[in-house]
């Protein structure tokens, strides 16, 4: 095949993708069962489901149409993400369920690495093993099935990072690692606090972000010009992803909901959101030289409320929730006007969806202000100062995992044996897509 | 800047908006809370939750992209729509409640005139004042969202007529003004009639429409030619205008069961619904030269059926409301067909959205609709003609009112202050918006 | 009018339209009443009404934009599909209920035809007349709403091969045929074998698909060219059926909850979609000589895992839900890519949507996979031979019944009395439109 054209998908994507699929196959066969139901659960059943469903729209077709800005990228951007999450819910089931099991008494791994009596490490194999008729087999309940959704869009929230750098197969690969890194990361910080901090935003959205951008540095292709020709938006990709976006905008109060399961947080996220929307409107024309709105800011910063208070769990007044909205957006809307040019001159970090923007800076301050509100009901300063440390170690913890996975993943992508497209074929449908008017549906 | 630009957002927009959303944070600090939920009553909030967000889906999906048909217009429909909502949300929320207690007994002006013996007017100031502990705090419960968005809702109604015309600094304050011309109106009819009409359609959709139109009549442009060359629609944003539209119809039945919190008007709008998309088509066929359907008259009269039905309080048989949903298109697609035009040329008044078909004559229809079914059923002659004046009152009232208040804030939306863009500049998302082409988001 | 032109809407479809609402209308006053709610049963409602929801989207959202591939073919795409669908629902409603009071013992024909002592059959006239008090009047409840929606997705289905080559008369015609046959089929599998197999995929997707190919056969018009230079997608229409294969993806759970109401058949329904997904673009690589993605392909065939779950009765272990869904994709995928063209030449049969692949390929792979479920756990030869004997005749039947009423709807459609377009005018809406930059909206 001629160089001028992008390397075929033929060689990794669909083996790896099967493979794969035959594996997860193998792995439900031994690990997965369905829940028996009794009729009297069902209600309660139903009440989840249509938060599943609010969470299943945003995973699917919010992150999706989102990402979906770039002028020729429309088909890889819902496309891809399709194929993402589809294997990620998959492989978080069994991975959160197999994590989960490992930390409950049940579980003992069939060999244990014991410290003998003169202290050398010996191996010793247990005669119970993985199958026995002892080993709970993982239940596959509804919030097994949130949990895995919330999992994908911490997976997506990293492709923002690399969309239009790196060809299917890689974006496959990344979204198993970085959600293997979410979830070791969260069994890590449980052993360690005894802090079941899983599914706050800290873990969703500034892992993923902050994951996707050290991949995306450790990817970054110097010959590429400043910025690429196809990166930009037109009136069409604009109005699909403001689709998205506003799905994204709408069920936000649900996603917040499925991960506290305590109502308030529905109505603080609602009302952050819309101080959000409004601020980061008035901000993007304040911030601009002509006094015009910029689409992709005001898409990106209006989300920020939404994942900023995704990262408290104190229940909050009203107006505390629309002030941290307030204060979201603008360090959003900073980081879209100055720090993402910064970030691509200085460390030659490119980021494609402004994920730093929307999804780290927002959660860490996020984390932050529910620290904040937490000491303020404190007394005693003993007992504050602790509290501090351990929300700060948490933080550095997650932060830290993430930058080093991402980076490792960043090398592992960067591997010629993925045959990425050459950078004239960045952010371009055609070097994946059979294209319309050459050969149609047939 | 030269006068051939639109005059920039900078002056006006950031200002207003930010200001503002300050002064709601104070308003929420001092009267707003959150409910503490019982974990009883998490069922019954979750039910309502599901059909919320539906309300929630026409508000910020369905009215932004079924305004986006304009050509060039589409960032302008659903980014000013999420803007308005976004504020107007957030002041309902107050001001309904506020208007409700002032209702109750719990309530005290801490300032009252009162006539004192000599017959002068004397301010009193009362002791107990406005944030004293017996006041009760605004409780910001699920109800009081649904009818915040409601409200919302009705300004978007509203915005209808303007669309193209304004800037969003005027189209905020246009808003805002509905809203509360909108919550006074519903306090006086609840004052003189004891009567509680406010989430019917009459004031959702009728007093929307009316204020929208005497508001674009007022700012009427003569200088505009008939018809300006952006506005027509190209099969782009007829697409997407046709996907808010669906929103609108798919959820339309939900809208009108929170306000009635009957099931049954669940169906009759379902068949209503389903009689007016069928009904729609075929008229537009017939009243058609070519024998052509034309979109934006279809995806408008398709929705009369459901406006209609929302403004009925009596259970209906499953014919009755098929009968009046065929009805409400054809008055509907008549008023497209016919009405437009003639407003425009004869009273110069330019109507973008085709308001006054959709929701104000369909509203009016179902008034008057559930007047003679109601009539139908009483016996005694002095009875049912107390309670026509009664029911034509109310509509004289609510018609008046947001004729003057839509005229006013018309007057308002007319001064230089608001820098609105020039006759050139209509309907173009080019005015506000950074685009795609020249500067792309960095 | 020119012969140049498409023949006019105007002489066809309003008259059939208004008529049959108006037939519509006079058969639900006598016929349908809305059922009374007691409060306590409003619970129940509003968990159906949340999927009900979703299958709303599907029928009315989904199958439109998803037919909306066709580079200039959406209005037309989504305006059908809600015109077809509303009137379906209409008819469905009333002639379900009807059939079903046929089968209850309550229901006694006005006109009886017996065999009197002699052998010879003679007309009774009985004297109880069709709208006696004693008949029952149809309940108009959510879930007769849930089942007319799910045959009108049946219609949906048979549009799907027809599409661009109909005119919307035509389409109307074919969309209440299909229903009638669909319902009587499901009569008649009820009366031979006490078996209510209604809901299932079965009758929904494989008669659909069937009587849709078969009308599309009789209706091939031989002049046209093999592939109509209009029948492609461009990158614009493209993303919008991306839009409506991610609803369909997104709620196809809940569209077999609703025939099957066993949760469990959720979670097969998600996995099964997921693996189909996943392998639909690993095989759409793979499947094609340049190694890239066809959009199209993908759709259809991430579709088959869910279609074919819904054929399943039997409980599923996850990764037997998982293989189904691999399989069904297989089939799938290879049917779009070999046996629609071979289709067209062999056969000179012309499938649009490519529904023989989505639909009744993998609908009849869940059925025998279904059989063979249920014939591992029968241990008796005989009793297994029967209930295999059993399946296989209800396939047989619902087939030919398909492919029959199929082929008589092909024929009424070919008369000249409809004015179908001309062979230039297929695929395209300016043949039924009042286009953009000639009239717009006045």
């Amino acid at each position: 095949m001629a160089p001028r054209y992008a390397p075929s998908l033929w060689a990794r994507l669909p083996a790896m993708a099967l493979m794969l699929e035959i594996i997860f196959i193998v792995l439900f066969a031994f690990f997965v069962e369905t829940e028996e139901f009794k009729k009297t659960k069902n209600q309660e059943f139903l009440y989840l489901y249509a938060n599943f469903q609010d969470v299943h729209v945003i995973v699917f077709l919010g992150f999706g149409f989102m990402s979906m800005f770039l002028v020729r990228y429309g088909f890889s951007g819902t496309g891809f993400g399709l194929l993402v999450a589809a294997m990620v819910v998959q492989w978080a089931t069994f991975i959160n369920a197999f994590l989960s099991s490992f930390h409950s008494s049940h579980f003992k791994w069939p060999v244990q690495i014991n410290l003998n009596r003169q202290g050398h490490a010996c191996v010793v194999m247990q005669r119970k093993d993985l199958f026995a008729s002892d080993f709970q087999k993982i239940q596959h309940v509804v919030v097994t099935l949130v949990n895995a959704e919330l999992c994908a869009a911490s997976a997506l929230v990293a492709m923002g990072a690399v969309h239009g750098k790196t060809n299917p197969a890689q974006l496959l690969l990344l979204g198993l690692l970085e959600v293997t890194g979410l979830v070791v990361n969260q069994g890590l910080i449980k052993k360690l606090f005894k802090n079941d901090t899983f599914n706050t935003t800290m873990q969703l959205h500034v892992f993923g972000a902050l994951f996707g951008v050290m991949t995306s540095w450790v990817l970054y292709r110097s010959e590429a010009e400043p910025r690429h020709e196809k990166e930009k938006f037109d009136s069409k990709t604009g109005l699909f992803s403001t689709l998205g976006m506003l799905l994204l905008w709408m069920f936000w109060p649900s996603i917040n909901f499925v991960q506290a399961q305590e109502i308030r947080i529905m109505y603080s996220t609602y009302l952050s959101l819309a101080v959000s929307a409004v601020t980061a409107m008035a901000l993007s024309v304040l911030l601009s030289p002509k006094g015009k709105i910029n689409l992709v800011h005001v898409q990106g910063a209006a989300l920020a409320g939404g994942v900023a208070i995704g990262a408290i769990r104190t229940v909050l007044d009203p107006w505390v929730a629309m002030v941290i909205g307030m204060c979201a957006t603008l360090l959003s809307t900073l980081g879209f006007r100055y720090m993402k040019d910064h970030m691509l001159f200085a460390f030659e970090c490119h980021d494609t969806c402004g994920v730093l923007s929307v999804h780290a800076i927002p959660g860490i301050l996020g984390w932050f202000a529910d620290l904040f509100l937490q000491l303020v009901n404190i007394d005693d300063a003993t007992i504050a100062i602790r509290f501090a440390v351990h929300y700060i170690c948490i933080l550095l913890i997650s932060v830290s995992m993430s930058l080093v996975t991402g980076t490792i993943t960043g090398f592992l992508l960067k591997l010629k044996f993925w045959k990425p497209q050459q950078d004239r074929k960045c952010f371009d449908d055609q070097a994946f897509w059979e294209f319309p008017h050459l050969a149609v549906h047939n």
